[in-house]
């Protein structure tokens, strides 16, 4: 098998996997996955398809400005500048979009914040933090209907240790160096945030809000626009 | 294979997909699918089949009022009627009627206002609709025993760029110009319910139920009779 | 294929689909299936079986007693006697009895009103209810540690047209003519039951919690003990 | 089938069944199994593997300290000291450690009481525990870092009756004499901890939180740190 099968393989089986869990409603999100370094090439969803469905025309190899590499009928996902982005600023070696129910909410509630924060929960473990006051924090951008801008503000927010990016009413934007550690990122996240928003209601309904650092997360308050 | 045994086969196909995901709880819902034009022929369930089977008693073909193409002992859907109503007024290729428990309390809590009108999520994107500040409406029917009466009220809400339609306590009707992209409205659709249940959820919660334009709903107060 | 390998394998066909949805936690629930009328005999749950399996152990033929009626060692479950007052008093084929986290909430909910009442619900078509103001009622049960007890006390609240009736914190027992009738009941139930419970949240969230015909509830009000 | 193989397959079996309810997110949790006794042998999940996966890699044999007791490349879980404390003081025969929303919701909601204890649910049957006020108790203790420290803590407080530990924010350790149990034991904690959770909401909702043995929770207030 080349590289080149090895990796559509990968992103074929992470895709699936998450199709599974219908993570991509209505044809949304997208993923990639990095072929060459040197110039950067990677495989990356094509437009509009059923993502349920494993064909040969899931994905399309592309540059790092997004270009298709080889002749194709297809068309790369709208969003492939955001994932260019990733593997310009990063060593992400695979980048997966998607939408959840729990992952817009908390992009939502503190979309005016600019961030979300977690803090003393086992599940960061999975980003690598083993420290007892450990923190991970995912930065949250406004949802540009213009896909350069958009681009942009992703990438003004990606500093050395950020793991994912949260859109606005658009999902999570989440890598790691291959698509193990990609999905173990979006996993842990997704735990955390069902695990936050289910806490927060509880936390609610006993009335004790005051509090900013409740439910595993160090700072933001949610704010509802 | 004949284009029959195609339409036949991918009506099954989205079917199978929709029992999966339990969206037929006892028997409820049924699907239809376009086969010829001019005169419309079309394949819709059979009555009272348990849908997480895949059999050749699954669907009869009928014409435009509904009525048996071929000699069959099916009967048609008690609400085939429609799916009548739907061809007739759209360029609808395929019609997907499902429960799930989302789709219920929206066309509940909303049923009073008449619709619910979705913005600012980019999951409306399913629909083809791009612009920053676009929308997509879903009109609310009363749920009439009477079926004649049912059919008559869905038609009198099908505006050009309508999508669906909820009836009160009964469920999501939505087309797309075939098979796969009625799932993708659909997918759409349900997951626009259940962000806006939760958030709504929330934001009662934190006590801001003031606001008419909140999470990603444009007009619309919660009236629960 | 005789009467009795027909009637094993339609009980194993539905346990196996009641258990994809982890509907026996912990191995509770059991089921069985009517095999021959006078005297009946029945196919009911050998007891403590893990229920994902599919064995040649899953069931034991009884009478309407629930003794064994072949030489076996394997041991009836031990609320046997519940589904030999279902068989003696409806004309019921097929009998199901699962946990899940809903019907136990309810069951306590209204378990001092001593039943629910559902109404305005297109899914309660379900029962054979056409009816626009239609309704149907489940009966519900105190949880006796005494078995022949607590089979007594369902005998006791089963009417002509009851179609299941729910023990307090011990989960639904709900029967049909055959197993595919039986399913058909329970799903109609248990999409009524997260129906309810999800708008009753909304319902208490906006206050209006006087009214006691709402969320498709005809009458009962909510009593935490 | 040598024992060591039967063991292997019986432990491969749970996780594959755990991993399809996404109960190891992010890579999380570890599992194993006793091969034999006196010394002590068990396998144990290596670290940090994808547990989706059934690989020949996804254990290894450790003795009573959790020391490897073959050749091997494999690194064991870094909670592998915890399963040895279970196989230590219990008659453990599988122990299986899984996060889920609701069991890190429980640890944290309780963490203060120092446990969490259910009564008058069925669901209790499923440790053995036929009395009418039986009871369950599950005790909670605080995540530290330092795993030598955090294996001495859950060793504190496992009594003879002991089922599980839950710890706080990093999820349920759950065992039973073998894998069936373990997992009866798992299923049933799981169900109680939602059926809790839910109804804890629906009583803040409707203000009857005074009532302190509320819900299947004999005693234990919330607490929201």
């Amino acid at each position: 098998m080349t590289i080149h099968e090895q990796r559509w393989n990968e992103l074929a089986d992470v895709k699936e996997e998450l199709a599974a869990r219908n993570w991509f409603p209505g044809t949304s999100g997208n993923v990639s996955i990095k072929v060459e370094e040197n110039p950067v090439t990677f495989y990356v969803s094509a437009s509009g398809k059923d993502k349920t469905k494993r064909t040969s025309e899931d994905f399309l190899l592309v540059d790092g400005e997004g270009n298709a590499v080889e002749q194709t009928s297809l068309k790369a996902s709208a969003e492939t500048g955001i994932h260019c982005e990733v593997y310009r600023l990063t060593d992400a070696g695979c980048c997966l979009h998607v939408h959840t129910v729990d992952n817009n909410l908390i992009s939502e509630l503190y979309g005016n914040e600019g961030e979300i924060t977690f803090q003393r929960q086992e599940l960061i473990k999975a980003f690598g933090i083993w420290e007892e006051d450990g923190s991970i924090s995912v930065p949250i951008v406004e949802n540009y209907a213009d896909l350069t801008k958009l681009s942009k503000a992703v990438a003004d927010v990606i500093k050395p240790d950020t793991k994912a990016v949260l859109i606005r009413n658009h999902g999570i934007t989440v890598w790691g160096k291959n698509a193990f550690e990609a999905k173990k990122h979006l996993e842990a996240f997704e735990f955390l945030f069902s695990y936050h928003l289910k806490l927060q209601t509880l936390s609610f309904l006993s009335n004790k809000t005051k509090n900013k650092s409740f439910g595993g997360v160090k700072h933001g308050t949610i704010k509802i626009s």
